[in-house]
């Protein structure tokens, strides 16, 4: 039996989604309840993508497989309440029965992902690791012009990780808002996929716009640069947060 | 010369405003800095009102005494920077120089706070300590009509906490707005000044008529009834922040 989980997470303390050696990661904890739910069976979960140490999600979506069927509250109720007792920072806030063909990877038909900017000048103690501090004033329309250029079907090499494993550096950007939100710049983001660190350099280099280091129309430039160097450097995993997968 | 300061808190691990000899509060921090910024003296820093253990901030009114001016500017830097050295769940948003008759607490014409209510199945964990989780769903209408009969001029002792201090336990509630956003409930409540726990009592008893537990029409019986028994039990402080203070 086949379940899609919805799994809200904070990511400041894990390594990231994927399982690793040497410390936490969300994979592993909803592995060790799978296990326990299992009867003790070890069993892989799988997820829509891999985000970063320190990156969040609000709704990341995980296919678990069970060997005796649960009702989808119980499934809830079970992995909360082992989350809980291990001080995991990852909550499941849904669970649906899936077709036997569901893939939370290869059956997402897009991502979306916000990126918050607190830009004040006081650093923020109830918002810590929830947003990115940026003391310097930025200027939200010059961004929207910059962020303009990365909209549609592009070469996202200048804003690709180095690590980055995908085959093609070519990905089609359907959405691209910032949102003045009191004293927070929320960009949201969507698209099919997105090349590995590419939302957080494209926040990072958009944040040189609204400095005013930046033209602009520097992003086209950067953009048909095709080269890392150009664009500005990664914005920090503490103000991403996976949003939705649509399937 | 004095300055009114604006202060944000994170309550998780604080004992409160007040100094405590057992653990770290508000104005220990604030007054640590001050006495930094006073070549050593100590100097008292006194606040629009002592919010209790867990109880959050995003804009306590405080007011300190420097020996030699400084700019508002350099204060707040000054300060945000000893606060983040001292790894202090305090922030200070803004720094304003103050006439010589300002006092934060008796020159203070209303206080308002808000009160979040997560109202899901689920846990959440990246609003851990920043809402209290209600997993029963809540009905906001019956809220709002119980809500009605605590506005205006009352004897609130049925919300009163036993060891309350106030000389009468006569107030006037000026507002308590109750919006639905998202998956919170929240509550806005504005007042000249409150009991001790008053606005927890308030939200505890209004849950209950939200479970449907009481009957809106019950909160007037037990406003009436003059007896904190009567009332519901003291809704947790991480759910509660001190939000303006109006002068």
């Amino acid at each position: 039996m086949r379940y899609k989980l919805t799994v809200e997470y904070d990511g400041s303390n894990l390594l990231g989604w994927q399982r690793q050696l040497d410390g936490p990661s969300v994979q592993q904890y909803l592995e060790e309840v799978l296990s326990i739910l299992n009867g003790g069976q070890h069993m892989e979960v799988s997820s829509a993508g891999r985000t970063d140490a320190g990156v969040h999600a609000l709704a990341q979506v995980a296919m678990i497989e069970l060997q005796r069927p649960m009702s989808e509250f119980k499934i809830r109720e079970a992995f909360n309440a082992h989350l809980r007792l291990k001080g995991a920072p990852v909550a499941v806030t849904e669970v649906e029965a899936a077709a036997e063909d569901f893939h939370p990877r290869f059956k997402a038909k897009s991502r979306a992902y916000i990126y918050r900017i607190l830009n004040r000048r006081a650093p923020s103690v109830l918002r810590q690791n929830r947003v990115w501090w940026v003391p310097v004033e930025l200027d939200v329309g010059l961004m929207r012009k910059g962020a303009e250029y990365l909209l549609g079907h592009h070469d996202f090499t200048s804003f690709r990780a180095v690590a980055c494993q995908a085959k093609s550096p070519l990905k089609t950007l359907d959405r691209l808002d910032i949102r003045q939100d009191g004293d927070e710049i929320v960009f949201e983001v969507e698209a099919r996929s997105f090349l590995h660190h590419q939302v957080r350099n494209m926040v990072g280099t958009l944040k040189l716009v609204g400095e005013g280091k930046l033209a602009p129309t520097d992003i086209k430039m950067i953009l048909e640069a095709k080269d890392r160097t150009k664009a500005g450097p990664t914005a920090p995993a503490c103000g991403l947060y996976l949003s939705k997968v649509t399937y």
